[in-house]
């Protein structure tokens, strides 16, 4: 179901303001059967009150037993089906560097390599040479020119970097993406051309193709860094923005770029430069007349799962919970407590786990659910449901959607 | 995914009887955080006793955060996505004053208006003309003649009325219903001409502008309702019947027009002329063997939380429940209670929140709920369900589906 043909069409304007915090990998696992969760470990009274005053719910970030990356998990809590709405790796890659992508821009996910003196390839990711070698080594990259392109190259990590493609004259929109990976994934033979999937892509592959010639030239000094390999081709993703389909003006309160990225993915703002939560909640403060709908992303609770730190999980989870009240002070007429995703630090990764989610206004039905946690979650008045449609709940609970039919 | 593919290829035919009571607007809110809501507050021991021995569940009408007017309501109720078959304005309220529309009939949504001398709309509405005043014109207007059109114009409420058109002749089963609304939402310009919006509404575009133009004639002499505006043109929608789609005989005992009318456009038979409670009760055990599905509408829990009444609403539901052991004593094989959305009296309006459902029948899994409430039928073992999935459940329980598969 397209819930953005229903919201699109139902959506109306008032004063009220819709804040979604949110806690990267959110939910996990206990340690034992039977025993406590992180966030059921956590003491979170501030969440605590709100959910006897709210109503809770696990949400599914894009069906049952998948595990999504931050893409997915973003899009689905944003209220985009995440099946539907892919973002190719490229244009993640760029996004989650913070490269601001334009309609019609094509990001290629890039990987220096090592070529021996027959142009095969030694060393697929030349010998993971550290940042502070590659990076000049990507800028020195931007002297690449071909006519009708303008041709961005950024830094990422160690052998990784980022082409971007805007075509200009001949070219403007009119570059396809669908062209092959160049990246033979075996040692011992040369890298492929690139090679057009489709011939609205064939502008494209002959861009590469030069591209990849020149940068050789640029870096055949080289020792380890002498040649590359191009994955992931992929446009910036045509989504409809959160004005479009919800009326909201949005913005992001976000302290990683790969967050800011795809929240400029469905349309909002990117407010301020915090590097810290207490930093975000000024920053929130600050804009909370400019907007109607507030994303604010916590990363920790997610990279201290991934560490398969359970403690650290926890106390980041408190830190979290620590932070609502200042949200709650600025008087939301929604607010949603939820995660992208679950990173159990038993599994030291994302998992397919649903998200203890809590939403709070003032005409919730409340369930009996008396705190925050994976099993109280589950006897909530929301169910289990797809991430996809806590927007709609949101935007109902604020009073902006109208009836469906007469 | 479209639950009469199966339930076509499924149903089978046998002795049982089916019976669906619907409190319209069934769920509400509580009127304080962890309060109890109306069905909650009501004493409802005839249907307390069902849900020991049945299996209960939260409907969701539509999706998520949606709230459903009567139509997508209903719609969702008798099994049918209330996405996919949309009843048009037109048709909705030609339906909802009794009209019975046949296949090939095109119903517009009509407005007395004053014009001026120059003819244009002073005002849009007739000066809320009395419905005392305003029947006799739109009566009148039934002179109006049109070759190979048959035209029904039936009077609705003040400045309110219906037209429906069905082709006769060169016309039969030809009037496309794209045809944009006349009123101009403005006053101070003339109402605007009826326009085709494809080439298959052309007749019917011809057609609504001659009628205007016999209607302001017939009309010239009044003072406040001398022209008429047209909205919301519409076919009668094309439904499958429940005799297609589930193999029942279906019939309706309904008070109110509306939902007599929806039962109609899914091919129900109308019994009865019933205007209590009691006196549907009597309808249902007249007609107990000549029907296998009883569709039985009781309206005051949504009027009376549309009043924003929740003690009225209480007493309501209580008379609700009065009625079930009159059902019960006919020895149904599946009863079913819900509503077709929640209207809670502290929205006063329809709202999203999910419906308590109940299903009772020999072979419920039981589910240890032991009270009709909206927080207790969370815990049923129907779950949260779209409301399009009930009827199918009923099917099954009624031992009407075959196995789907070998």
């Amino acid at each position: 179901m397209d819930t953005h043909a229903l919201t699109r069409q139902l959506f109306v304007k008032n004063d009220s303001k819709i804040v979604m915090f949110v806690a990267d990998g959110l939910g996990g696992l206990p340690q034992q059967p039977g025993g406590l969760t992180e966030l059921e470990t956590a003491k979170t009274p501030n969440l605590d009150k709100l959910v006897r005053e709210g109503v809770c719910g696990s949400s599914i970030p894009v069906a049952p037993g998948i595990a999504p990356g931050s893409g997915p998990g973003h899009l689905g809590l944003f209220g985009y089906d995440p099946i539907t709405y892919l973002i190719g790796r490229g244009a993640l890659e760029a996004t989650g560097i913070g490269f601001k992508l334009e309609e019609g821009d094509v990001a290629i996910r890039a990987n220096f390599c090592t070529l021996d003196a027959a142009g095969k390839i030694s060393d697929r990711r030349a010998g993971r040479i550290a940042s502070e070698e590659s990076a000049p080594l990507a800028i020195k990259l931007r002297e690449v020119k071909i006519p009708d392109v303008q041709i961005f190259v950024e830094p990422v990590k160690e052998h990784r970097f980022v082409v971007v493609l805007r075509g200009t004259g001949a070219n403007k929109g009119k570059l396809g993406d669908f062209v092959h990976d160049t990246d033979p994934q075996v040692t011992g033979v040369p890298p492929l051309d690139p090679v057009a999937g489709n011939p609205e892509s064939e502008a494209t592959a002959k861009i590469l193709k030069e591209f990849v010639r020149q940068a050789q030239e640029l870096l055949k000094a080289e020792k380890k860094a002498n040649g590359c390999t191009l994955r992931g081709v992929a446009s910036k993703p045509s989504i409809p923005s959160y004005e479009d389909v919800y009326g909201l003006r949005a913005a992001a309160i976000a302290v990683y770029p790969m967050y800011k990225g795809l929240a400029q993915l469905v349309g909002m703002d990117i407010l301020g430069h915090a590097k810290t939560l207490d930093e975000q909640m000024e920053v929130l403060k600050e804009n909370w007349d400019k907007y109607d709908f507030f994303f604010i992303h916590f990363k920790y609770t997610d990279s201290t799962g991934e560490d398969g730190n359970f403690d650290a999980k926890v106390k980041r989870t408190e830190e979290f919970d620590a932070a609502v009240p200042k949200i709650m002070a600025l008087k939301p007429d929604v607010f949603i407590a939820t995660g992208d995703h679950s990173t159990p630090s038993m599994l030291a990764s994302h998992s397919w786990h649903p998200v203890p989610t809590l939403l709070w206004a003032k005409n919730c039905r409340t369930d009996g659910v008396e705190q925050f946690g994976e099993r109280d979650c589950l006897r909530g008045g929301l169910g289990q449901f797809e991430a996809k449609h806590l927007m709609t709940l949101a935007l109902a609970n604020a009073g902006r959607l109208g009836k469906y039919g007469a």
